[in-house]
C-alpha cells in the first residue's frame, strides 16, 4: 500500500555501526515480544482497567465522529477563532496535528483561504503575559473555547476556564454558554458537575484513555475537525497501524522492533532519544512524542516495586535546521543517543531553485534543482555522516504527510511506547512523579486540605546565600 | 542593581542533594578559573584570530547601531513584512529575542498595535512546503528580505535568496534591489561579491564572530531593531554581564561557576542539560542555547588531538507546560541531568483568576489569586519536588524580562560556554563535525569538485532489506 509507513533500522545494526545491535541480540527478544503481544491483547480486552482503552479508539468512535463533524460545521459557521484551553496531552496532540496537516501559516491566512475554518490557538501555559496577549488578538464574541481536562481539576486549565467564562459572561450575558465546549469525563470531576448547571456542549474523554494517549479521542479530534482535517482518515490510519502492530513476529512488527532496539540501546548507555523529522510539518510530532516517551517510561519503580529510576530522555530536533545546531554534537559527541529520522518522500509542494550567477560555481550548482531535492539530499547526507561517525540512527519514512499517514505515525509511537513499557516491566500509564509538585502548588495556593504540605514546605532547610551569585 | 540577574545553585550542592557537588570540589577549580580568566583576556585581545571577537560586541558598535536604527526606521516606513533568510545562528537569536521582547502574538497584531513595525518571519529551513507557504501570506512588494550568511555559501540560505530575488525581480524589475538587505562578510564570500554588481544595503558580520555567537552583531540587531526592540539596552545588558564575568574569583563569577558545575556534572555522568524557562517569552532562549552549547562543546578531539567525544546534550523545556510532559521523567528517571530553571520575578502583565463555584473547593481556592501567583507557585513547587527527588537543579532569575536583562542573559550563556570550552580543553569555536554532511550534500546536488565524494557515497555498502519493515 502506497500510504504505508516504512521503518528502517540498518544503521543501528552491527553490520553498519561498530557497537551496533547484533542479529543475535534481536533474536533474544523474539519470544518475549510474542508474549507481550498476548499481554497487550489481554490488556486491550480490559482497556478501562488497564488504561489501554486508547487501543480501541480507531474502531469505537463512529457516532462520536459524526457528532464532532456536525459540531465542527456549526463552529465554522459562527466563529473566527477556536481556542483550546488544555495542557500536556490536551495540547500537544492538537498542536502537532494542526502543524502536520494544515498550512504552516494557517492563522495568517484569510478565512476564505482557511476554507471558512476558524483560527486555532492552543493555550498550554498559565504565563500571565500570554493570557493577556491572547485576548489582544481575538474577539471573544467570535471565539469558541474548548476546555479540555479529564478530571476537571487541572489547575492550569481550570484557571483559564474561569477567566474565559468571566470575560464571556461580561460580554455576552447568558449566551456565554454557546462559546464554550468542554471535553471531560462522562460523569466524574468538576467539569462534568458544572455541566449539570451550565449546559455546555460536551465531549467525553473515555475511561482508560490517559492524557498522553488521547489524541485520537475527542481531545484531539474536535480541534482537528474544526480546522478542516479529515479525522476519519486519521482513525483509518491508526487502524492500519494497529493491525500491523499486533504481529507477533518481531521482524514484522515495527513497534515491537523499535521498542526492543531502544531497550537494547538503553542497556548500552544510550539514555537519549532524538526525534529528527525532516519536515516543518512534523516538527511538533517531536514535542508530542516527548511527552509520550518521557512520561510513560520515566519511572522510579518497576512493576515488582524495585527502585529502577529508568527512562530515556526525548530530544526534539528538526532537519535541516538542526544540522546548523545539533548535528555537530550528534556526530562528534558521546555515543549516548538513538537518533530517529522521520522522512517524507513526497512533499506537498515543489519549489524550484532559480538560477543566476553562472560565474559563481558555488552558487550556480543549485540551478535546476528544487528545494525538494535539497532537503532530501541533506537528509540523506546527514544520515550518511552520522553513520560514518558510527552513531546510532534509524528512520521512519512517510510516502507523504496526510491524515492517514499521520494517524499511522501517532498510533505507531503509542504502540512503540506500550511495547517499551512492557519490556521495561514498568507501569506505562501512570505519572506518580508529578504528584509532589502538584501538591506543593496546592499548598502554596492555599487550597484547603494541603495545610500539612504547606507546613512541610515552610520547614524546608532554607537556601544558603553563599550559593547565590548576584 | 534591580536589573541584575541572580544565579542560584543551592540545589546542586551536597548540602541539598545526596550526590551533589561539595565545596571542596568547587575549591579545586579556583586556580583554574583564575587562569582561564587570563586566557580569555588574552584571546579577547586577539579576537579575530581566536574567534572571540564576540566579546567586543557590547562596546564596538556605536556607529553600526546608528546605521541599524536609521535603516530600521526606513524599513518600518515602507514595508509590512521583514523576512529573515538564515539558518542556525542567523535564525535562532532573532527568533529568541523577538519572542522575549515583543508581543507573543506579534504577527497577529494590527500594524498600529505593532507600533508601525513590520511582521517578522524567520525562515530557517528549506522545506518546500514552508517556502511555498511563506509566499501565500506575504505581499513580496511590501516585504524586506534580510539574507544572513557570513560565508555567502550556505546552501540553504542562498537557495532562499535565489528564490526571493527571482520573485522580486519578476514583480519589481530593477527596483528589487530595495527589497533585499544582506548581512555578510565585509569582503569575502559570494554575497560580498554579489554586492559589487547589485547594490544591496549591506551589514557586516565581523571577523572573529562565529554564527552561534553572532546575536549581538547586526545578525541579530537588525531584525530586533526593525521590530522595535531597544538594541542599545540589549548591548548595555551584555556589557554589564561582561564585567561580571571577568571576575577571577570563582564565587563571584556566575559564568565560571555555572561552567565548573557542568564540568563536574558531566564527570558524574550527567550528559544532559535541560533549559527550563518559566515564561513563554523565554521559550526560544532554550533553542538558541541548544545550538550554543551543543555545537561549541560537542567535540571529538581535545586541543591536544586526543579523541574525547565530549559534549552534553541540551534539552529545550518550558514551564509550567512541561510539568505535564517532562517532569515525571525529571523526578523519577535517571540522575543524568542538570536542570536550569530560568525564572522571572515580575511578569509584564498581571491577570486575576476570577472566582466562581464556591461549592467546589477544588476550584474555588483559585479565587483571589493571579496567574502570576499560579505560575510562580508552580515553579517553586516543581523546583521543590525535583530537589525532593534528589535530582540536580539550579536557577537563573530575571527581575523582569526586558532588553537589558535579555542582553545579560544571552551574554551570560556565551561566557558560560566559553569557560566550559576552556575547562574541557576543546576548541569552542569550530564545528568540524558538520563538514562531512555538507560535502555529501554538495556531492548529491552535483556541485563541481565533489565528484570523489559522490563516488564514495555511491560505493557505500547498501542498506539491507531485512532491516526494513513495511
Amino acid at each position: 500500500m502506497d500510504n504505508r509507513l516504512s521503518f528502517d533500522y540498518n544503521y543501528l545494526m552491527s553490520d553498519f555501526v561498530k557497537d551496533g545491535i547484533t542479529k543475535e541480540e534481536l533474536a533474544g527478544y523474539e519470544k518475549k515480544v510474542a508474549q507481550i503481544c498476548d499481554v497487550l491483547d489481554a490488556k486491550r480486552k480490559d482497556g478501562i482497567n488497564t488504561l489501554t482503552a486508547w487501543m480501541d479508539l480507531p474502531y469505537s468512535q463512529d457516532a462520536i465522529v459524526e457528532d464532532i463533524l456536525s459540531t465542527a460545521d456549526a463552529i465554522k459557521a459562527k466563529f473566527d477563532n477556536f481556542v483550546v484551553l488544555g495542557i500536556g496531552g490536551s495540547a500537544l496532540g492538537p498542536i502537532a496535528v494542526q502543524q502536520a496537516l494544515n498550512h504552516i501559516y494557517y492563522n495568517d491566512l484569510s478565512k476564505e483561504a482557511r476554507n471558512g475554518c476558524p483560527r486555532l490557538y492552543v493555550i498550554d501555559n498559565v504565563d500571565p503575559e500570554r493570557m493577556e496577549a491572547l485576548f489582544d488578538v481575538i474577539d471573544i464574541e467570535k471565539t469558541m473555547f474548548n476546555v479540555i481536562t479529564k478530571s476537571g481539576s487541572t489547575s492550569e486549565t481550570m484557571s483559564q476556564y474561569l477567566l474565559a467564562r468571566d470575560l464571556l459572561k461580561a460580554k455576552l450575558g447568558d449566551k456565554y454558554i454557546e462559546n464554550i465546549i468542554v471535553t471531560t469525563d462522562e460523569v466524574k470531576g468538576n467539569l462534568a458537575k458544572i455541566c449539570k448547571d451550565e449546559p455546555f456542549k460536551k465531549f467525553i474523554v473515555p475511561d482508560g484513555v490517559g492524557g498522553r494517549f488521547s489524541e485520537l479521542c475527542p481531545v484531539g479530534l474536535l480541534p482537528a475537525a474544526v480546522c478542516g482535517i479529515d479525522i476519519k482518515a486519521m482513525l483509518q490510519g491508526a487502524a492500519i497501524m494497529d493491525e500491523i502492530c499486533k504481529e507477533k513476529n518481531l521482524y514484522k512488527n515495527p513497534a515491537a522492533m523499535f521498542a526492543v532496539q531502544q531497550i537494547i540501546a538503553m542497556g548500552k548507555g544510550k539514555n537519549i532519544s532524538v526525534m529528527l523529522p525532516y519536515a516543518d510539518s512534523l516538527k511538533y510530532i517531536a514535542d508530542w512524542y516527548a511527552q509520550l516517551w518521557a512520561e510513560s517510561l520515566g519511572k522510579k519503580y518497576d512493576n515488582d516495586g524495585v527502585i529502577v529510576n529508568k527512562g530515556q530522555t526525548p530530544v526534539k530536533s528538526i532537519g535541516v535546521t538542526d544540522q546548523h545546531s545539533q548535528v555537530q554534537l550528534y556526530t562528534e559527541g558521546p555515543s549516548d543517543k538513538v537518533i530517529t529520522f522521520i522522512g517524507v518522500e513526497n512533499y506537498r509542494a515543489s519549489v524550484e531553485i532559480p538560477g543566476g550567477y553562472d560565474d559563481i560555481p558555488s552558487l550556480s550548482f543549485l540551478k535546476g534543482h528544487t528545494f525538494n531535492e535539497l532537503i532530501l539530499s541533506e537528509q540523506y547526507a546527514t544520515e550518511y555522516a552520522i553513520n560514518a561517525a558510527q552513531k546510532w540512527t534509524r528512520s521512519i519514512t512517510l510516502s507523504k504527510v496526510n491524515a492517514n499517514t499521520l494517524g499511522q505515525l501517532l498510533y505507531f509511537f503509542e504502540m512503540e511506547t506500550a511495547f517499551a513499557g512492557e519490556l521495561m516491566n514498568i507501569n506505562t500509564y501512570d505519572q506518580p512523579g508529578v504528584e509532589e509538585g502538584k501538591n506543593a502548588t496546592y499548598a502554596l495556593m492555599g487550597r484547603a486540605g494541603y495545610e500539612a504540605k504547606k507546613a512541610e514546605l515552610d520547614s524546608k532547610q532554607p537556601k544558603k546565600a553563599e550559593f547565590v551569585i548576584g
